[in-house]
């Protein structure tokens, strides 16, 4: 999906939700077990529940892995049904060598069709760009992170005086134009994006950790939000687990009128 | 497997050769292509071959992504015929918040029961540690990578005067024990190994970029040894590619008994 494209949805639907499919075997409703493929079936009815609220979604790699080749199979299969107009992010966080970063971009842009795929910066240029080239596909690069850990390592001073994230902010945009990279923000960390709109105002920024992890979407929309919206805003646990009972899509799908509601009252203020 | 563990089989087989199962269908020799499983099978021939001469392998999580389902089945049919005392390392390069990494956890060790996963440190702390915690599992972390992109953020100095990796290899090791925690430094450093030896000196490192990257072997061992060898040497590409005709594996074996021969030679010389 293009940049264009994607504002176009943004407006459309009055949202920049992102919905994270983190889809645990062990916390969807039990009822759903007696379906051959559970997580399927999970992912299915909150999709039908809530595609009209959001404009991206996001898979998180990790909770299909678990499950093997059978979670890799749930995974096409969700692909297979998102409506063509909403964009994919593949979370997987992947980085590696040259030919082996390749490798990871037909898995995700190839194989699976994802729009995007979240990619790990510690293994510097050659490690990302194997990911860009493709029209319409798009990397989106750790930057600061939503967990405690982010203290860690990336915000850790250079000589220069830049924590080590803007480093990561400022040598991506080298490699990659705004039509093909994002970054990952926290929203934990809403006192930064002040300063991560200084060093990155055109791109658009994934922000997780609104909702389970304890972020404002007002704080994060107050310096975050740029001439084309910029940001997409991402819950997973609290819309997708809002009840583990037989009403649990539809409770899904309150949660995230919820946030759809509070987004179009913001872009209806900051764009008239 | 446990360190000591480890470190027996090294010196039994007078080897510390990784041998990276980086398995790729487009080249691999076309006669296996009537096999039903040619990455399987293609894996199974080359372990027959070099078993006695290597103390670990190191599939490629991403060759078998890129196969999706089918991938992960030639994957798990790959572990299941390793035979009990080689240590297998999923070179998969993961890392994210907690409750994330811990489903990881889940589908590397408990699932397809590697001994050991390689994990990126940009997220911190609690991206690590739900990867510890089960006996004789351990974490592989990123530390000074083989790539040229190494120099992008690896090698950029604190404000402290330490560079990126010295501050990641520090803090890890107050994270896990050297039973629990190797980090990976690329061949193509040897200049650095002295260094790092300085920063753990206890800990095994595993070290690629031998062979088709350009490291060698003797300069990684000048520094890289410690008293209990200390070193895992990986060689994927240089190994298992060295034939694509039907004597792929015989050849194979060559390569990996060259490497071995070099390494016996050196262990005798270093622990007489």
């Amino acid at each position: 999906m293009t940049r264009s494209e994607l504002v176009a949805n943004i407006f459309d639907k009055g949202s920049f939700l992102c919905i994270g499919l983190d889809t645990d075997p062990n916390r969807i409703p039990r009822h759903l077990l007696k379906y051959e493929d559970p997580v399927f079936e999970f992912n299915r009815q909150i999709i039908e529940a809530t595609h009209d609220l959001c404009v991206a979604y996001k898979p998180n790699l990790a909770f299909y892995e678990a499950n093997g080749a059978e979670g890799w199979i749930s995974l096409e299969r969700t692909l297979d049904i998102i409506p063509e107009n909403i964009f994919t992010i593949a979370d997987a966080k992947r980085g590696d060598i040259g030919n082996t970063s390749a490798r990871y971009a037909e898995a995700f842009f190839q194989r699976l069709n994802f729009d995007a795929l979240t990619v790990a910066p510690y293994m510097g240029e050659d490690s990302v760009t194997p990911f860009l080239g493709l029209e319409g596909k798009w990397v989106i690069l750790l930057a600061l992170t939503s967990n405690k850990g982010s203290a860690d390592f990336q915000m850790l001073r250079l000589s220069d005086g830049r924590p080590v994230y803007e480093a990561v902010m400022t040598s991506a945009q080298q490699w990659a134009s705004t039509d093909q990279l994002m970054f990952v923000v926290g929203a934990t960390h809403p006192e930064k994006l002040e300063d991560i709109r200084r060093i990155a105002p055109e791109h658009f920024l994934l922000v997780p950790g609104v909702g389970a992890q304890g972020g404002s979407l007002e704080a994060v929309c107050k310096y975050g939000l740029n001439k084309d919206v910029g940001l997409l805003v991402n819950s997973s646990r609290g819309i997708i687990y809002a009840s583990d009972g037989e009403d649990f899509a539809q409770r899904a799908r309150e949660k995230a009128l919820e946030l759809r509601n509070q987004m179009r009252e913001i872009l209806d203020r900051t764009f008239g």
